[in-house]
């Protein structure tokens, strides 16, 4: 079993070094006028796992460097993640994110509700939609500037600095886009259209990639040189593209049965969505032909009862479904765990893997 | 008078490399799905003036360098300003750029007439913006990621090349964005609401930062340092930066008295949109109380007839608010110009004024 309490004391750490690299006054005075202040910042304020600098940092560490000299990359990872999720909480009509408001939804309703001037309901839903598509490209710019600062504040190699800037703005961006789009895509399709092997490879574009980019990223700057064939920056690199789609994998099956409060989110809406997983793929592949049919009418339905989503999440478990992807998502970090072995024996190893077992085993 | 058959030829040979560098198939073949690969392109398909890009590699031509080694800035320049274009008409709400649809027009048009699974009018709206969120985020890595080529294909001194992709995603994004905000913000304000001084701060936000940025980087891709103080740098910067502003007015002058055909896009719906422009300004300035009555009426009204639309600009051009806002930007220009004496006498400085007459006489 892993080392749980030695990974928690190391990622409170970790998670108070970002956030206080984040939230410097330099940084929020770069941001006008108001609204797009308390944008930029509103989903860094909501606190969150931060698992990605974590996994920076470790990794930078794991290759025998001070974990210090990555953070401003392991903050820009995380304003990088912010970005997407603000933009892509506008594409999936989400309201809700960690239990408050998303940043269109809150742009919205202050906008309802100023004294001055209140817009019209239509106005004020494209004010927040528009305030948040800004807001996320604030954000975009300000992750990049920070990767720049491990050049100019911390002493990194200036060419590695390019090259990493490069990979995050083409290789990751790229892939997480075209993750989120093919997700929506899937959305609008019948169950039966989408192969889990689509899934699945969605699954990595949506949060493998930058993983795989946080390991990378974190052990080239420990080793200082753009060197992507290294024995340890390749390992490090496969680990978390695997731990990555275990990651999303446990979104899936917490987006079933999931606990409302410790998520933020209501549950049934990956349900209502039609949100395409793994878990759906494999119900499918079980159900006879009347449950399909049952299956296709409520998947997708916005406006699902209570009852009907009950009654689908019953199924999910009966049918195996819901285990299925549970046992997916453990052999993916079985598969992962191993390649840690090529790293020197040193503590990160050991928070790696507790870092691995925790996305499997997490609950919010 | 400026030598315009010289600037012709050479605007064009430029926007020839521009269009040439962006078209190239590696980049191209980064961009999936399909719907991601046309949006992201459209636009640049679409043609355009390449006025950034000419004036990024007219100030390295003029500070003594070939301006091939700053093409990719040249192309990375251009790339930032259209995704702020695929937001802005999201959030501006217009449905035609150039003459052509707009990418959140274009791919709702598209996602209602699939010959399978097209979707309903409320979703294929929403996938419309959804594709024009994603495209624009793909764009604005595509831009910084030709920035890190200046170092990687054209010798440029990496240190530099940080710097500059430093400003360009903090500074200048930060400026444009909030200039973006503004206009949204004032166009919910009632015309008496916001100054003269208001809005050419957000017009110089919404242009001349980038257009400073443009001079700025290519004399320092020049001179191959990071020496924003050098004179040179300096003086190219302010003459930017002014013409920055009085290109903006001119486009207010054009939104009202401009030719449909030749801008392609509809006369009359800045007026629609109730857009803050110094010709507004000037002429409530000028207005009777019944006058003024009657602008805070049509101004903004999204369904004003021909006839009041009519109306409204004559009143501009009697009143003297079009000849105001002409003069304006005619002074802009003449502040600018005396600075190209500070620069190297050659043929660049000639093609830089011209570059600046063009801006105020042009129709288009």
């Amino acid at each position: 079993m892993a080392n749980f309490d030695l990974f928690f004391q190391r990622l409170e750490e970790r998670s108070r070094w970002t956030n206080e690299y984040l939230l410097q006054e330099k940084y929020l005075n770069r941001f006008a006028p108001l609204d797009i202040r308390e944008a930029v910042t509103s989903y860094i304020k909501y606190g969150g796992k931060r698992l990605r600098p974590a996994i920076l940092l470790f990794s930078c560490g794991a290759v025998g460097c001070d974990e210090l000299r990555a953070l401003p990359a392991a903050a820009a990872v995380e304003v990088f993640h912010t970005w997407t999720l603000v933009h892509d909480d506008i594409i999936d009509r989400d309201g809700t994110r960690r239990g408050q408001d998303t940043v269109h939804e809150q742009f919205r309703k202050l906008s309802l509700q100023r004294s001055k001037h209140p817009l019209s309901p239509s106005n004020a839903e494209h004010y927040g939609i528009s305030v948040a598509i800004l807001a996320g490209d604030v954000q975009h710019g300000w992750g990049i500037s920070m990767m720049t600062e491990l050049a100019t504040e911390r002493g990194v190699s200036p060419d590695l600095v390019i090259r990493l800037i490069n990979i995050l703005d083409t290789f990751v961006l790229n892939t997480l886009v075209e993750g989120e789009l093919l997700d929506v895509q899937y959305s609008h399709l019948p169950v039966y259209e989408v192969s889990e092997e689509q899934v699945l490879d969605m699954l990595w574009r949506k949060t493998g990639a930058l993983y795989q980019f946080c390991a990378e990223a974190g052990a080239m700057i420990g080793l200082n040189r753009f060197e992507p064939e290294h024995p340890y920056v390749q390992s490090l690199g496969r680990f978390c593209s695997l731990c990555g789609i275990a990651f999303q994998l446990q979104d899936d099956v917490l987006g079933i049965v999931g606990d409302e409060k410790v998520l933020g989110k209501p549950v049934g809406s990956d349900l209502r969505e039609g949100k395409h997983t793994t878990i759906v793929s494999y119900a499918y592949s079980q159900a006879n032909p009347a449950e399909k049919q049952w299956m296709e009418r409520v998947l997708g339905k916005s406006d699902a009862t209570y009852d009907e989503i009950r009654k689908v999440t019953e199924f999910f478990i009966h049918c195996g479904a819901l285990d299925y992807t549970i046992q997916k998502a453990k052999k993916y970090i079985q598969e992962a765990v191993p390649l840690l072995n090529q790293l020197p024996e040193t503590e990160y190893r050991q928070l790696m893997e507790a870092w691995a077992e925790f996305l499997i085993h997490r609950t919010f």
